[in-house]
């Protein structure tokens, strides 16, 4: 989808409530497109059974990928788990590794996981009001640890590019996970 | 002012209502270092015998100048005008040309004014939940012809840097003017 013109000044609606916009479609990730990122295989089996749960979703604008550009949007990750695992995005590296992202939390509460490709890593509290700096280098996941959407607005540089299939493969050394209702970073038993 | 590690994840408040920070101070441009760009001189120099009122303010967090980072904060432009001209920032080209800018609105409502180094020009609405996409290539300037603050969250690449000379020197073909009461753009007569 490339409904703007790059080159030229336009603006877009995202609700600063819940990052909504009117006048584009989201992007949608459902259980099915990352079912091996969860640890509870049996309990992902069982879902997908009967349903296919919408864990996050955000805005592609078609922004080009050339030097200078900057691609932005809205992303929410809907309240859920997994087992006990927080709904979270798939995550990823850039692959211009070196390049940050900004996201300004409108909605919710949650955590970025963060990760270098040396396995340094962190989690960062996610909330309204609170702008956060994902630095050159780290791969990035978004997780919900509340009861309602997760929403942020996000701006990253456009020829960055996306790097998913080193988190498919490896995943991240750490996972968030509601243990007796406290949101708890475990060691990934798969790593 | 350096006190974040731009190396490592942080996060920033920023209120989703007025723009403000409680960890931060903002720098502050007053009249005195924008006088020359009013079109009304006279006005200026009878201001500024008794008074020195604050234009604009915005977050500088310190981004190290690097490829790869973003430099983020917030902007608030205040409500008044000068004669008959608008509240405005200074604008700028950035160094490197060829890079965009995202703003998000967050409170009150404006216009960026856009000009590249050709003369091609445009006028964008700003206002609280929109997004604005301003192009590589263009100087923009934000004008508040709101009654209250105009505020909005903006990403840059860090290493575009600013160049105000430019518009200091030769100002932006039209200015924004409140005439009768309604927002209209006018021929700069000082072009």
């Amino acid at each position: 989808m490339n409904q703007f013109n790059w080159d030229q000044a336009f603006t877009l609606d995202f609700d600063l409530n819940d990052g909504l916009s009117k006048h584009a479609e989201t992007t949608k990730r459902y259980l099915s497109q990352m079912k091996d990122m969860y640890q509870d295989q049996q309990v992902v089996e069982e879902i997908l059974k009967n349903d296919d749960p919408l864990i996050y979703e955000f805005y592609e604008l078609g922004c080009p990928e050339r030097a200078g550009d900057l691609a932005f949007g809205t992303t929410m990750i809907h309240p859920g788990k997994i087992g006990n695992e927080y709904y979270m995005t798939k995550g990823h590296f850039h692959q211009i590794v070196d390049t940050a992202e900004v996201y300004y939390t409108l909605k919710g509460e949650g955590y970025m996981m963060l990760e270098n490709l040396e396995g340094d890593w962190k989690v960062e509290r996610m909330e309204r009001g609170k702008a956060l700096y994902v630095p050159r280098g780290y791969a990035h996941r978004t997780i919900n640890t509340g009861d309602e959407i997760l929403t942020a607005f996000y701006v990253f540089d456009a020829n960055a590019g996306h790097d998913y299939g080193t988190i498919e493969t490896k995943g991240y050394h750490h996972i968030v996970c509601d243990i007796d209702g406290e949101m708890k970073v475990l060691d990934n038993p798969r790593w």
